[in-house]
């Protein structure tokens, strides 16, 4: 691929700390701008190494994830890699599944793997000739006031560079980020959430997915649940979330079996019996952990994004595409302000931080959503108004999944129409029940029912209701 | 003073960590059981120092406090050394002043120094032999698995030493927190509130106080206030709390002086004109944090105390209070568990970390009361209704700030008896508005009204309900 148009001579020197997703993105948007581009990063190149450590396989893509690669150009590509998934498919306990639907027709997340997707932006990077990718460079102090670095290298040698500006993309657990914590009037939080995380392998079957591909499935039970998501070569990986304190209840194989059988029966064939016995041991359960701060930078020299400024949990899919919206709504901030530090740094605080603190606490409240209400009549039937008055009022009632999954609606402005509509919907249904019994009484006063009729036009209703979510 | 009896012979060294309130507390309550207690304080010793630099020179000593002073004896001679304030003293802006009691009758809490205290903490804690104070001893390094810690004195040698229990009493910004941010699964939070705060004094006038002493004195101004305590060389501390904004907008000594004559005018006299406008630029305001985290401690190893545990705003009268208790509370389940540490650390973390929380929310909450809510009718109605029903019903209806302040009801139980009482009184207020407002309507349909009758009645019902918070 080419790489894009190169503006102006700029010289200054923009310090990437991290190359994952959003580190090798942000080199992209930055390299688009002219700057001079270095990534550093403290592991070696994931495209040559041997063992990649590291976190969950896949990830679900969405429109703001998508909206910032197709700046880079990379968007066909990355979607033609991916997995759609339509609708969620909910697995009972007796075997029963029910697909939910994530918006309209055509709409759908992407399950993407996070190791292909990090080693083609790496990839795309590094087309730009203004860009440079250091792997093996650790952080070992910096500077916010000069914007001096030093970084130690694999063999143990030092390199010092001068940057105009330092963006801290390392992650949840951040280096960059630890000096701002020594910083006063710095705003921290770190909250692990109780439940830890665990990943099986479900193997293709007679050389196809074992369950249907198109579909984010989910077995939820309350206080914990499983989730599975296609790959490319026809495996499935299943998540288990459950609190610490039940996988340390389960110590060996024949418990792990007994488990699955009372919550799981059906993942048990698709899994295979030895693999999820043997399987289960082989890490411990993961922990998740939702980070919010603010500011997001010091001065003009130094500025937070991707999980480094903002880690959430993973129960809205919103982690990677939140933190790939950050690169575009600087990279617009940096339009408006021409490209002034000074200037940039403070209004991306000011305009990133309360959409940021929005998701993390809406991936905060789907922990709980996803693994219980999802079984809820109250929550079903919501779920069906909601896309029902979509369907009929697609401007003023929008279901708050489709704004944050597919809009690029500010994430603060989703949460506050959400809860307006919420009000305004929940009034509607209190007047609509309550005039059905009054109309309803009038009308069995008036007139004696037929009560065949009044099944089969409640019957057409709902089914009418059902099929605004998936036709 | 005779240092306390000294508990068998256990040879356990317990590290505490910061020679502050807590820590030189904390060291008593250890040498008591028999431990070798070593206190490190990275500063010199204040009892010998020329200048003294740190925080804030009064504080609020109450019931919490005071238990945790008598448990080593030193209750009645830090209480013959503070200022005891009765109630609040409300100063309007047209300078009329009106006291708020803090509780019933003979109910009050303590002004007192906080340099003395700490003084006189450190002098009691080197009464037991076996405790050692070591002073210019900075933590450079420590093993939360070993109890391993080396410390570098002023002169930059190093001391190291093995611990069998490491009690971080470092304060807000604690350097053995640092290591627990390190660990998985270990919850955090730090909230810098948008207000900051300036001291100044009011000297003595005449000799004697220039306000009345037994009263903590609030001037509520919503946005901002100021409060004063008095200390025992006849001068207030005065303290004016703003948002930063509003503390850079005044550059002058002029704007200090027509900030004073707008919001507190009764106060330039009293502090004097040159005074005012010289002491608002000596030092620029200082930040205020709360810290909430969780667990307290790593393994049977190392604990947290104190404000490194729980920085709270100053709102509430809390902070010192809530440390102190600290020590009775670990004090409390070294009795239950046999100083077991592997029982008591987990414990600790179980029964102190709702309790904190919650004073910490209550600091927070009372930010907004003293300067907002103190200004209006229904917060003062509620106020006397709250006092006037524990006076009748002194077990059933117990007013939020008599629970916290003087009693040692756990804050978190204090926190849900507040609602509950607030869900009830609210109900009754309503039920007695509409029996009063059906009843008077009925009366006055039956008998025309003697109105001066009516006036006197109620009159006098509302000094009786005013005169339970005062006599």
């Amino acid at each position: 691929m080419e790489p894009a148009e190169i503006k102006s001579e700029k010289k200054k020197v923009v310090a990437v700390v991290g190359g994952g997703l959003v580190g090798a993105l942000n080199a992209c948007f930055f390299a688009k701008r002219g700057f001079d581009v270095q990534v550093y990063e403290s592991r070696e190149d994931i495209r040559t190494a041997k063992v990649v450590k590291g976190r969950s396989i896949n990830l679900a893509l969405s429109h703001r994830g998508r909206s910032a690669l197709k700046h880079v150009g990379l968007e066909e590509k990355i979607v033609s890699q991916g997995i759609p998934m339509h609708a969620r498919m909910i697995h009972s306990l007796n075997g029963k599944q029910s697909p939910i639907p994530y918006g309209k027709k055509g709409q759908f997340i992407l399950s993407v793997d996070r190791a292909n997707l990090n080693k083609q932006l790496l990839t795309e990077a590094e087309t730009y000739p203004n860009t440079k990718l250091n792997f093996d460079h650790k952080l070992q102090d910096w500077n916010a006031e000069t914007g001096a670095m030093t970084f130690v290298r694999a063999d143990g040698t030092k390199q010092q560079i001068l940057a105009d500006l330092i963006v801290g993309c390392d992650g949840a657990f951040s280096s960059i980020r630890k000096q701002f914590l020594r910083r006063s009037r710095f705003n921290y939080s770190q909250t692990y959430i109780p439940h830890g995380y665990m990943e099986l392998t479900m193997p293709p079957r007679d050389g196809d997915f074992a369950m249907k591909p198109n579909y984010l499935h989910i077995w939820p039970r309350n206080t914990f649940m499983m989730i599975a998501l296609p790959n490319l070569d026809k495996t499935f990986t299943c998540t288990l979330f459950m609190p610490f304190e039940n996988f340390e209840e389960i110590t060996t194989g024949d418990e792990v079996l007994e488990f699955f059988q009372k919550y799981f029966p059906d993942a048990i064939p698709l899994i295979g019996v030895e693999a999820l016995k043997c399987d289960y041991f082989r890490l411990p359960a993961q922990a998740m952990v939702s980070v919010k701060c603010s500011p997001y930078h010091i001065a003009d020299k130094c500025v937070l994004m991707g999980d480094a400024a903002h880690a959430v949990v993973p129960f809205y899919g919103q982690g990677m595409n939140a933190g790939f919206e950050d690169c575009i709504v600087f990279d617009e901030i940096m339009d408006q302000f021409n490209d002034d530090l000074s200037e940039v740094l403070p209004e991306y605080t000011r305009v990133r931080v309360p959409d940021d603190h929005a998701i993390a606490d809406l991936a905060m409240y789907n922990y709980i959503e996803m693994r219980a209400h999802v079984n809820s009549k109250w929550f079903l039937f919501r779920k069906y108004v909601d896309n029902f008055l979509h369907f009929l009022m697609p401007r003023t009632i929008v279901p708050l999944y489709t704004m944050v999954t597919f809009t690029r609606t500010r994430y603060h402005q989703a949460v506050e129409r959400w809860q307006w509509q919420n009000k305004v919907i929940n009034r509607g249904l209190f007047f609509c029940g309550t005039g059905a019994v009054l109309g309803g009484s009038y009308l069995l006063f008036k007139n004696p029912p037929n009560v065949d009729k009044i099944h089969i036009d409640v019957e057409k209703m709902w089914n009418r209701l059902l099929s605004t979510g998936t036709s």
